[in-house]
């Protein structure tokens, strides 16, 4: 008789070593929709070999024994600068969808950033999770009225920001997708979308085509922006230029992404055009970043380097693929846990003495 | 019964896919005439990944929904920057031949840079795809008398420029190729070169010793530009110094080359030549490359850095390989459409826009 | 009847062999224990490539026909710039544990560095190389009289100075003992971690959560220098400033290190640090180094970048596995030939003119 | 029955594929002794990296069908500028030995550095080729007349030039040969070595150890270079400094050498140390460099650098391997014609064209 080793609780486990988990649990065509990005997928690889180029250097003798991952975002407090970015479609990786992701996310005092093309609705994210920060993010519609119909849901259910994604005025080409497409599972729907679809008489399957604008300028910002009641972050900017701009548009935060290397294949890593973002923006608004972070000493490195927090998108996929709403809380634990050591071995108390890190490079 | 996976069709893939469908269709000596390159074929790879090393930044927001991948070149229109290179003997990779290729580049609304060393004349070029653009390159041989008969017959024939090889005094040494010699095939022939040869009496296969001039000067270059009736550009540029006195030399346009890595291994990419080229030519003349461009965001690379138009010459005979004419369309088309989407995520709407992406390296 | 090839003596190995030869002697856990580092385990990596990313340039002519590794220590001689560093539980490696190392070293004319979490006492070690140097590494404990106390054996026994540990305020995470628990074998213990427990009523397993102080600061350090009445080092140094800092606490030496990887993964190679550090003490205390030495050519750019000495860790750890005494003599011999040849062939008869050494890169 | 493909002819082989014939040819030990490096071998791989990592750039246009290799070393014509560095034992890689590789360098036209190792004396090599051009290396010797004998024999037998190795004051330290040892097969001597050895009544195997004078310096250059009826060149140069001194002190060449990586492993590639030499010297005599050279463009790589001419050594040595002196001149002759190929695609005509080429890197 063979004796079965069991397996590491999942709250043990690097962010790597999670995914390795969910992996085989996921349907060919859903790993290669999450996993997979642009092209050749090498921004993805990018993304996460450049927060490793960058070393921070520990200070010693700083009178620090214990470290704070709280902070606060928008005016409210943050006990991790880690959010749960914005990715579709929750529920074709695990049934408990989005509903978990929100309480997993309350749980761990973040913010979950709920997708447009979520299989839920803003409503029942709320509802899953009253207590919980949630954000929309939300692309422009052709139809502005669908897209202020969607902002009043999200006022309506206490969402405290917009989260506009500028990087998309088309689909990147993903030959990983285009290889092995998936059909939604019965009972898997994307509400949101769908509501879009049916008031303009459009299939959800031309979303992107047919309903979202391609060509939006800096007045459609502005515009969104004096419409919203709630704060506006502008999610997908590269170049600093733009990061000043989105500020003077209004923006209430700037989101520094190539959204995970999904879009253009062989555009820069985000660790590369995260401090020249943070130098243009010059505090005015928070600037958040993601792309690649999957270690507590990435989000130091993004803290040193001007951020004001992160997000994670495949990793908080893999966690609920992996246990649903106690492997999203896995995740945002471990990452927790390994930013607290850290910023103990940097000499860092919190979140503020983490900007003043050097990185060696 | 075991079902059969139909194969994409051509317009699925990409250009490095493509190859993959022609290598196992093309005879071994074939082949290694095609893809080698001198040496070790360090420079081959070299032209390939430095296009890689160069990261361009996206802008947001710029209100372009599409991108046009029109210009123009020498005077007249051009659908997409991207000219089919002067690559040899297209009958062996596919008997529709140069023919094939004549008529693709034309349904792309593309020049074909017809080589010398062409299994087609440039009449039948001519006749194949009468409305199509077509250039014909050509190296200046010891008897001038021949030379000019060449350049009257593409006159003759509706071809707008001529493009003179300036990098082959002397063949390269190639390896691959000494190792894997193929004979031409019935039916295949070099009709220029044959000319040629026949005029002066010599053997076909003694071209480059005997026919080509192996000690072209500048004044010989200047004595062409002064005899032709038409545009003369250089091709094989490296230095920006050469390429500066080629305008003064009265060239139509500078190619950057290296020959696709098949004349001196060890020479730089032409990514890291361009930038210089251009900067040297000052906007007199259209500056082209070749070499290692594989896909559309290659393509935007070559723009920023401020050229005109790239040069595609193994992908053009791959195409070809793989299926005749429709193959080098779904080459090209391919290329189009990653070029478009490309542009349109860097938020270009046009060719000219390109010019300002900004590049982090 | 095959004949076996005798194995070479260890004597005739370089340091990656003799490790290679202990590797399969240890039992995995006490392996994963000592091999293993913080994380991903690239600064582990790192740390030795980074000597080798420095090429240390030789000098020709200088009438040096041999060299001497002979220098001096905070006032007494060395035979050898290269130390014991403090590393714990000899025992577990070989039955002759700290005892048989403190011999190798006092046969090599070099310090032995207890460390506090050794397997053996402060009195044991003196007795059992009484004519050998030795210094004691401690953690700074939140009960000042136990540390106290353990620095009045140290005195009491001959050590001559003080290493006080700072980059420890909490362990690295490092998932390879993670995976690979040990547990102590029968009649190995702990001796000072065992008194300071007892001490405190604290189980010794909770030793770095309960007993070390993880909130030491510059006023900490002070006033250790302030009561010892040995030197003091501070070992964990990274930045200049901290160096700088160090020595105007009064600390008689610094020590470049970040724990061999252990601590935080992803931080820099030491002799990346070890430059900065250097120019910062200004001269005015000995700097020294360790982590990743593996070579003679290691500590000549070690030298060449300003330290007066370096210490090796597992190394040492490897000899004792695999020849107790005579496998530490055996390691340090090695090192000792490997850096009087390279001194010979860089032009330097002693360690004074290996600071003149001209590194490229 | 099986049909034997013929090998190609050594003729149409490059350096690397000779060198892949000759291993298998070649006694184990033999291999290690003339394959083998210092240490870890990473100077011996990086002296063959170091040339590729400069690229040199194409002139066009420069009128140069053709390239001579042509030059003037000493005051005498070479038809190459590559000599056959000084190695010892030619004997046991073929039966024809010194005498053999003297023939093939008299057959190019480049000079032949006997090694006072070797396994011939001078007098056996200028009688074997005594229209060659030959060159004597030594050592210097603890018995300055023995020295001097063997000098007085060179000047008898007419060699031009001696090349006094300065990089040797103790023997590096060679993994593989010590892992390899081999014994000298009969007939097979070292006669200068046993000359010396016998002069002063000391065992041939200890001539590093007991003959050569470990200890010279700037002083013992002057005297020799006094003393001696011949030009002296030093071999063994590193550091710009030294070249300048040896310059000083009346050498009449200085020879760029790391022993080709068999005496220091660790220390820079020859190709990174060539250009500040020759900046040192400043054009007073010439400068030459080996190490790692196995290609023509290579031989630009070090002319455009400066480099009067270049040697080469374990590519000699496979040549004789692999076909006695036909193999030797295979190795000389393949060097020229590639060299002579990359001159006239560079657009020099000459060795002093070659200086003006422009490396990008």
């Amino acid at each position: 008789m063979r004796s079965v080793m069991p397996a590491d609780p999942l709250s043990d486990l690097s962010l790597d070593e999670i995914e390795a988990r969910a992996v085989p649990l996921l349907d060919p065509g859903v790993l290669a929709y999450y996993a997979g990005g642009a092209g050749e997928e090498r921004t993805v690889a990018d993304n996460r070999a450049a927060w490793g180029r960058r070393r921070p250097v520990p200070r010693v003798l700083t009178g620090t024994g214990t470290a704070s991952t709280r902070g606060e975002l928008l005016g409210a407090p943050l006990e991790l600068p880690v959010l749960a970015a914005p990715t579709a479609l929750h529920a074709i990786a695990h049934p408990g969808g989005e509903a978990a992701t929100a309480r997993a996310c309350a749980a761990a005092g973040t913010v979950m950033v709920l997708s447009m093309m979520g299989s839920a609705r803003p409503a029942a994210i709320a509802r899953a999770a009253p207590e919980g920060r949630r954000w929309l993010q939300l692309y422009v519609l052709r139809d502005r009225g669908a897209t202020d119909a969607l902002v009043d849901e999200a006022v309506a259910h206490g969402f405290e920001a917009l989260v506009v994604t500028v990087d998309t005025p088309i689909m990147g080409m993903r030959p990983r997708e285009e290889r092995s497409p998936f059909a939604l599972p019965p009972g898997v729907e994307q509400p949101v979308v769908g509501d879009a679809a049916a008031r303009t008489g459009v299939a959800p399957e031309r979303f992107f085509a047919d309903l979202v604008d391609p060509a939006l300028g800096w007045d459609d910002l502005e515009a969104l922006v004096a419409r919203a009641p709630l704060p506006v972050l502008v999610k997908g900017i590269h170049h600093p230029d733009d990061a000043r701009r989105a500020v003077d548009a209004g923006a209430a935060g700037v989101i520094v992404s190539n959204h995970g290397g999904r879009q253009l294949d062989g555009v820069p890593a985000t660790a590369d055009l995260l401090g020249p973002a943070v130098a243009a923006v010059g505090g005015r608004v928070p600037v958040l970043v993601d792309g690649g972070i999957r270690r507590g000493i990435d989000v130091c490195v993004a803290l040193a380097l001007g951020a004001d927090a992160v997000l994670v998108g495949r990793p908080v996929l893999y966690g609920l693929a992996a246990g649903g709403q106690a492997g999203v809380e896995a995740v945002l634990d471990r990452l927790r846990r390994e930013l607290a050591g850290a910023l103990v071995l940097l000499g860092c108390g919190d979140l503020a003495a983490a900007r003043g890190i050097t990185l060696w490079s």
